[in-house]
């Protein structure tokens, strides 16, 4: 059975990234989250991505802020796909973390979401996922109706009661 | 068999697509490739996302620039993962094909690779099919071996002869 | 009579939009306004740009932030004029939104207003309608009447009693 | 019949700006192009924009480049619509155009289009003339459904010879 | 005598403008200060430009945020030196503010200041009128050597009492 | 008699900054110039600085690029107005020597021109010398009257020839 | 024994740079902290840095904000090596400051950290005195051994009581 | 003896590098230089940082591109001071090396110099070694002299002959 594996480079990072245990949760898709650093902990970095593929994880999700080096340095050691979720830096908006994450050299690709994009990660992880497993395949063709369906009831309703009112319901 | 689907949104953008398809050749990964534009044949963009997943496309490769909506409204029609590349833009050097493709609303991820990425988009989609197929999966471990040797030869290189002489040499 | 179309990707775009909607009702000008996401619900975004003209809109205004695709996708779909109003997005300030919305490629432009300029997109609306309906052209003249006269009063205000007593009245 | 306005800054901005006037001509709108600077000449800059509702303009495109003021200042004076087109600059590549242009204050909207977008700028000024010209609305029609035909010939080619001699012939 | 002229956009402009005329009071220059919008009163600010010399205004400072049009509009009209001050905009933190004011073709100068520095506009147009006024000259050497003294004052406290002391006092 | 100082910070400066001089003859004020750098050689800045008004200097033009400090430390020095030319830089496009010229601190400004905008650096210290000197307002006068009437005359030439032969002829 | 000097533009940076002294304190480093004002007190700041390595300083920490040129300046004056902690402005989120500080010209370096890295200053600083002293040396290394432990533990804690847990006890 | 240890992350970042080593081999301090990919050579990388000081490693001095992994990961392995030099990418003119390399999370610090600016991380590196070695010192002061006599000599020759003649000479 499919496993992603959810790293980040600190607890602080923790708010942000539960978004993706949750939605891979909703989603029926198991997985690990633990922290890990590349600047303050090599060795244990290291050892996550060389040892993910034997541990039976197929896509590992690695979000950091700043300098973000964990995402593109576990896709440096690992042959499994590796996405990477750039925290929301307190100075640079994120700025930074995203270019840090997604401006990867030739040969080492990082699967790169929104600043902050962490539901996304795990939603794209469930779309990877899928390539092999029917059932998750189609527990993200569900959740695609169901945001659908959400947006349509919001639309009606703001169609029938009016801007004005729907305002005053926020 | 796994099979990706490239996808751009202009034959301008084939100069730096094509890196795309050729990585995979070397990798041995099936592709199609062609062109789909978001703005300009929007019925053609909606029937190739809406049918990859039963023509027995596994992964889909979209590539523009500018205000590039290709990835994303594909990846808003199809339950296949999607990877963008953002294509350098003449006048903003492609920082605002890179936003509007990684910053994606919830729900809908877009799996970003660097400006320009082809190639990188190329090795991230034989990543996502390795999940399924050992062959892919031992293809990229190759692949990485090969780059990590060519830069040793490289080092080596440049310790023995000196770095003068090795820059007469470039 | 005139009608515009007001549409923003997400009810969370409202309390923005809906300054489009009450400078057009202040303008005289009729409006419909409703909520449709290029990303969740492509067909409805579909259906609705390509069947606002017999519906009898002549200018689409349109919000959305982040990466965001519904101006432009709108723009290509339909023969009318489309206004595109970049929403602010909480991690880069709308400067994603305002380059996804306005850097369109040749053959499909979106008319693009100020970050967060609901209001703009509402009298710019008015101003495309002026072209066949001199009532709202008048509207737009006497409104930007009013305001010349809104500073003058204020100017005059602040000459009269010294910058120091009106900033304490602020 | 409708009359399209196209002025810019310097005659420096006309290579840019003379797409404007060639799509006009393709899409047989009416046009009239000339040097207007809002810095150099505020006289006749002033003179242009508060006459040309007499003169018979319905739509004025305005280009400029750096701290652009034209477009800006122009909707200022006139009730008509103005598309306003940022002249990449030589330094900052047109983010100050942009910025100049699109962040009007609340009351003075300016419809901007991409960096140097100025065909754009034209097709839009056909979209808007079209809500009260039919003619002018079907010659839209026809462009973009010729956008469509060409695009997929183009997709057929590169499906039909491959992409690599696809690359041979660009 | 010498006097400045000090003028902006709005009247929400005035917290940030004040300063300028706060430290004019401080250094003896007398000044007047008013709103003056390029966008909502084009008159009124032709006339404000085209009068000032003759009013016996030596210096002209102008404040605007967002498109600011105001000091480059106001330095096309006058021959008389133009200070601008970028107030901070609530989107883009003040950088198309900048941009708009700060990158004037040739032949039109602004001297900008900082981002909200409406003091420094003052301290600025005072040293201006310091070529002719040798009574302003003086007083902008003594507050030079009064902000000297200022922070040596401060550094010695710090070394005095350390800084933990110090924090805790601030 | 009024005069200017133009200084730079390195001679690799000067193509950028000659306009500065160039305009100043044209405008008929006295001026020297000279490489002065803030960084490599302090000591000669700070006399520079020091001794600019017993020397007869009314208003220095200071370029540089990247982390451009000399216009601030000179103006740090002297109680003489200082303009701050930032000299494009090779990587960051004059972002960098820009910000590093105009952000300065409360109590020492910059008057700041445009990226690369030595002639306008001239036309300000005209301007600035123009309140005591009134032959030298008198040449910024002509000046402004010699710019009109250049884009007037383009102007008339392209509505006379039409913008296909104007094309053709630059 | 080595000494580090720290320096900040103005006392108002002092609650950022305290963290470089805290550090310090931490890793056995005598320090001396002041404040001293490249652009107010400009000879405090000559005498600070050229007389620097006779008082025994090492290496000088200096902090500023906005057009920041404490650093680049007392780099400029003294042979020690100089490190800079670009301090977060109100306006631009400090990337002025950065970008003054890191964008020095050829043969004046600044050892520039992270924006409010005031912290990594000082560790960087003790790196360097590390190179002559061995005690400072392991200090640096138990240091970094126990960042590990401490990390490590947060990781295990994630892990055993899961993420939900986790979050509820930050 | 002092030793620098310059690495870098592709050969193809020699042009920019070996200007570090060209200003130690000025300066008299011994240097090693090879290429160490953090991404295609991580176990390399993760050598040759570790065993840096027993190998007589003073300083690293590590340059890279885009997603600039290697200075900050190479800090994070040794207790070494390591300057990071962000080289100029082809898309974001290195802006995004410079944010990957100078926003290191706290406990890791990477002293940044501006982008391509090799040759001031070798002579920072020299300050550093200064720091227990007189003759180092010595050299750098030196070369600050240096400096210093040539930007006078240019100025004298500008003085002299004025700039029209000099801009010949260029």
């Amino acid at each position: 059975m499919a496993k992603i594996g959810i790293i980040m480079g600190s607890d602080s990072d923790l708010p942000v990234m539960s978004a993706a245990a949750k939605i891979l949760e909703e989603l029926g898709v198991e997985f690990e989250l633990t922290v890990v650093s590349a600047h303050r902990t090599v060795d244990r970095m290291y050892e996550y991505a060389r040892t993910a593929d034997e541990r039976g994880i197929d896509v590992i999700i690695a979000g950091a802020g700043g300098a973000a080096h964990l995402p593109g340095m576990v896709a440096a050691i690992t042959h499994l796909p590796v996405i990477g979720v750039p925290v929301k830096s307190s100075n640079l908006s994120g700025l930074d973390s995203l270019l840090s994450i997604v401006q990867m050299p030739g040969g080492v690709p990082v699967a790169t979401v929104a600043i902050n994009g962490a539901k996304n990660a795990g939603i794209l992880a469930a779309k990877m996922v899928g390539i092999k497993d029917g059932m998750v395949k189609e527990a993200v063709k569900s959740y695609m109706e169901d945001m659908k369906a959400e947006v349509e009831a919001k639309a009606e309703k703001v169609e029938n009661i009016g801007y004005s009112k729907y305002l005053e319901t926020m």
